[in-house]
C-alpha cells in the first residue's frame, strides 16, 4: 500500500467499514488541545480552506455571533486555574474555552509546515481553548517577566516547540527547557480579562500582584525611582562603543 | 520640569498653542509605519482601551464592515512589490494597506513593553499594514523556507527586532542580522491572496515558484522522492542516542 | 580625582601607605576562583604580558616542570566531590587545583574584553583551578550529554556567563539559566582523568556509569542497536527538503 | 559485512594488498585542515591515546622543542594573508601552520563526538594550522568586535559548525550563516604576534587599525569620552527593573 487511498480502498474490498467518506473526508485528529484537518483542496496550498465544511470544534469568524462575549482566566505560577471567577481544573477550562472560543471563531490556524521528515505539509488546525490562554498568559507575562527574560525564554520557547514536534518527550532535553520555563512561571500569577469578538481575543485589562509595572515611572516622571538626568548617563554609555567606533574608523579612514 | 504634565503646564502659562487638550489627549507618535497611543486609561493596565476615543488610523473590529475585503500581494525577494496585481512602490503598497487594513479593524496591538531603560510602559498601536505585510511574507516563508532556515530566523528576527528598539540601527550587529536576512530573501517571491474581516487576516492561499510543498510528498505517497521504507531507518536513528540512553541508565541502576 | 593614578597621589600626599608601588603595580582583584591584572604593559594590547613580573598564582608554560604532574577528579550530579580519589568538598579541590594548576602553567587567559558600560579593557586573568574543573567538566559531558541537549546547552551557557558578567545575579533570568543547567547535572557523575603539563591538560580518560558511548555502535558494527540498511533511509529523508529545493528550483529556472 | 574488521578480513583472502597493518592502524581521514584518528585503543573513552604511535602531523606537547617560536600573522577582512610579514595564499599560510604548529605540539584535540547519526564517537584531531588562525582570529576579534557582536556571533558560530558537521553545506541556512559572517568580517583587518611553546599559543600582542579599545576609556579616565557621573545614571537604570521588582515583591508578600 502506497497511500491513505490504497487503505481506504483495501477496507472497502474487505468489507470493512469506516466512519468516513474516502472522496469527501478530511484525514483528522483530535485530542482536548485541538482538532487538525489535512487532505482534499487543502492539499493546494493555492486554495483556500473550505471552512464551512471542514471546520468541527467552531464557526468561522464570518458565522460568529454579532456581540462579544467577555471572559477572566485566573493564573497560579503560570498555570490556569479559574475562569470567570469559578476554580476549575486545568482540563475543565481547557474544555470551556474550546467551546466559548470555538462559536466566537477563535485558534483556526491554516499553515503549511515542515515535517522532522523534510516533506511540507498543508493542514488547517482549531485550537480554540489553547489559543485563548497562550493569549492571557502572554498577556501576564509582559506585565511581570522583566526584559531579558522574556527575551531569552523566546529562544526557548522556540526550541521546546520544536522538541515536542520532533516527539522528544522523553528527553533530557524537553527537560532542562521544562525546568527553565517552571522557574520563570513563580510569579506568574494573576487575572486576565478578555473579550472574544469574530476571531479577535481583544484585551480588556490584566492584573497581578507581580507586576513590574509602575504608573509613575512609565511616564517618566522623576521620582523616587527614576530622575531625568540618569537617562544622560546611560545614553552616554550604552553609546560608548559606537562612538569609539565612529571615532576610531574615521581616524582609519584618514590615515589611508 | 518633572513630567509631560508639567511641560503642558507651563505652555498654557506662557500662551504657547498646544494642539491637543491636555487632560482627554493621548501621547502619540505617528510614521509611515504605525501610530502609538500612550497615556489616560492606558496607564492603568487593569483599562481596558476607550478604542473608541483613541483609534486614529482605522476601527475597531467590532465597527469593521460586515463584508469582507479581498486582496492580494505579490513579492519578489522578499520585497512586496504590487497590490491586486498592480505594481506600486513600497511606500505606497503600505499606505494603500493602512486603509485597507484600518478600516476593516486589522492590526491593532494593546501591549505592556519593556522599555531599554528599564521601566515597563503600556501603549496601543496601530500597524494595519505592517500587520498586513508580516502576515503575507510569512505565508511565503512556510512555503519557501526549509524547517532549519526557518527556526534560526526565528532567532535572528527576534534580536533584529531588539537591536532596533534599542535604537542600535548604525551597528555592525544590525548589518549582520540583516544580511542573514537578506540572503534568506533570495528566493521569497510569490503571491499572497487573503480576506480582510474585522480584524481577521484570512489566507486564501498562496503560490510561489520557489515553493517546496509537494503535493505527492505531503500524502505520503510513495513515489521517485519518498518510499515508506525510509522512515524505519529514520527513526530509528533518530532516536538512537534514547535507546543507548535508556539501556545505559537502567544497567547503571542495576549495577547499584 | 579622574583616575587611579588620581587616588594613588592623594594617598601619597596625605601619608596613606599602601601596600604597592603606584609605578610598578597592577591593578588586581583576587577570589578563590581567579585573581585578574590590568595596568602597566597590559594597557596596549599591542604589548605581550611581562609574565615574569605579573603572575601571582603560578608560573608561565616555559617556567614550568619539565614532568607531567597526574590527577584524577570525581564528579557526582555535575559537582567536583573528590580530587585523586579523596573526598573534598569543592572549595578545598579549588584551592587544591589552584597549586597544582599553577605550578604547571595552566589557566593564564590574555583578553581583551567588552566591559558592559562599553569600553573596551584588556587583562590577564590566572584562573588555574577553574581551567582545569571546566575541562574535566566538559570531558564527562561529551560522554553523557546527548547532541541536542549539548547544543542547546551552548546557548544558555554563552547567556548565563554574560548575565553573570553584568552582575544580574539576583534576577529571574539568573535563577531559569541556572534551572535548565541543573538539570542537565542530573547524571553528570564519573570521574575524569587528566595531565597537567607546561600549560596544557592532556586528557587521559573518562569513565561515568551514564556514558552514552556504545563501541559497538561507534564502529558502525552491524547488531542490536545499528543497522546498516538504517543509514539510508535516514540520509534520504535527512537532506529530503535539499532534493525537493534542487528540483524545484531547476523547474523554475526551466520556466523562465 | 557488518564492520570494517569484515572488509579487511575480505581483501586479504582476495589478495587485496592495504596500505596499513590490520591490528595495529587507527582509522584516518585527511585534508588541508586536518587529519582524524579512531580505532584502537582509541575505542575505550576511558583509555589516554597512545600519541607517540598515533600522531602523524606533529609531536605531543612532551616531545615538542625547549624554545618557543615566534610568529604573526596578518588579516585582511577576517582572511589570513600573511605570515611572519610575508603575503601568502591562504593554503599556503595553512600548510605553513600545520608544520609549525605540528612541531610545537599545537592542535592535538581528544573528543568525543556526537554523530548525526545518534551515536558518540571517540577520535583524536590533528589541526594545528586551523587551531593557530582559530586563536588568531579570536585575538583580532577581541580587539574589533562590539559586545552585542561578539555574543551574538558565538549562536551563529555554533549553528554553523552544526550545519557544515551535518553535511548541509550547499543549504540556504549554510549561506545565510555565512552572509552574517562575511558582515562582520569587514573590519577584521591587522596583524596578530604569538609564541608556539609545547602545546600552548602564547599571545604577544595584537593590532589593528580598526580596534575598538581605547587606553583612555579602558583606564576609566574621565576625559572626552567618559565621565564618571555617567556611570551613575547608567547603573541606576541599568538595574531598574530588578529594583522595581523587590518593592512590588515586597508589597505583595506584606499583602498576603
Amino acid at each position: 500500500m502506497q497511500s491513505r487511498e490504497d487503505e481506504i480502498k483495501y477496507c472497502e474490498e474487505h468489507g470493512i467499514h469506516l466512519p468516513f467518506e474516502a472522496d469527501s473526508s478530511y484525514s483528522r485528529d483530535r485530542n482536548l488541545w485541538h482538532i487538525s484537518h489535512e487532505g482534499l483542496e487543502l492539499e493546494d496550498p493555492s486554495n483556500a480552506p473550505n471552512y464551512d465544511h471542514l471546520l468541527v470544534l467552531g464557526v468561522s469568524p464570518e458565522k460568529a455571533p454579532d456581540t462579544a462575549e467577555e471572559l477572566s482566566i485566573g493564573f497560579e505560577k503560570g498555570v490556569p486555574v479559574s475562569l470567570n471567577g469559578k476554580k476549575m481544573k486545568v482540563s475543565e477550562i481547557i474544555t470551556a474555552l474550546n467551546e466559548m472560543g470555538g462559536r466566537n471563531g477563535i485558534g483556526i490556524i491554516d499553515i503549511v509546515e515542515n515535517r522532522v521528515v523534510g516533506m511540507k505539509s498543508r493542514g488547517v488546525y482549531e485550537t480554540p481553548g489553547g489559543t485563548i490562554l497562550m493569549e492571557a498568559h502572554k498577556q501576564l507575562e509582559e506585565l511581570i517577566s522583566d526584559r531579558d527574560t522574556f527575551a531569552f525564554k523566546k529562544i526557548v520557547g522556540a526550541r521546546f516547540a520544536d522538541v515536542v514536534y520532533e516527539g522528544k518527550w522523553f528527553t533530557p532535553l524537553r527537560e532542562a527547557l521544562q525546568a527553565f520555563i517552571v522557574s520563570t512561571e513563580e510569579y506568574m500569577t494573576g487575572e486576565c480579562r478578555m473579550k472574544l469578538y469574530k476571531g479577535n481575543i481583544i484585551k480588556q485589562g490584566t492584573v497581578s500582584p507581580y507586576s513590574l509595572y509602575s504608573e509613575s515611572l512609565a511616564s517618566f516622571t522623576t521620582g523616587e525611582l527614576y530622575d531625568h538626568h540618569d537617562a544622560e548617563g546611560f545614553i552616554n554609555l550604552f553609546g560608548l562603543s559606537l562612538k569609539v567606533r565612529a571615532m576610531k574608523r574615521a581616524a582609519a579612514e584618514n590615515n589611508e
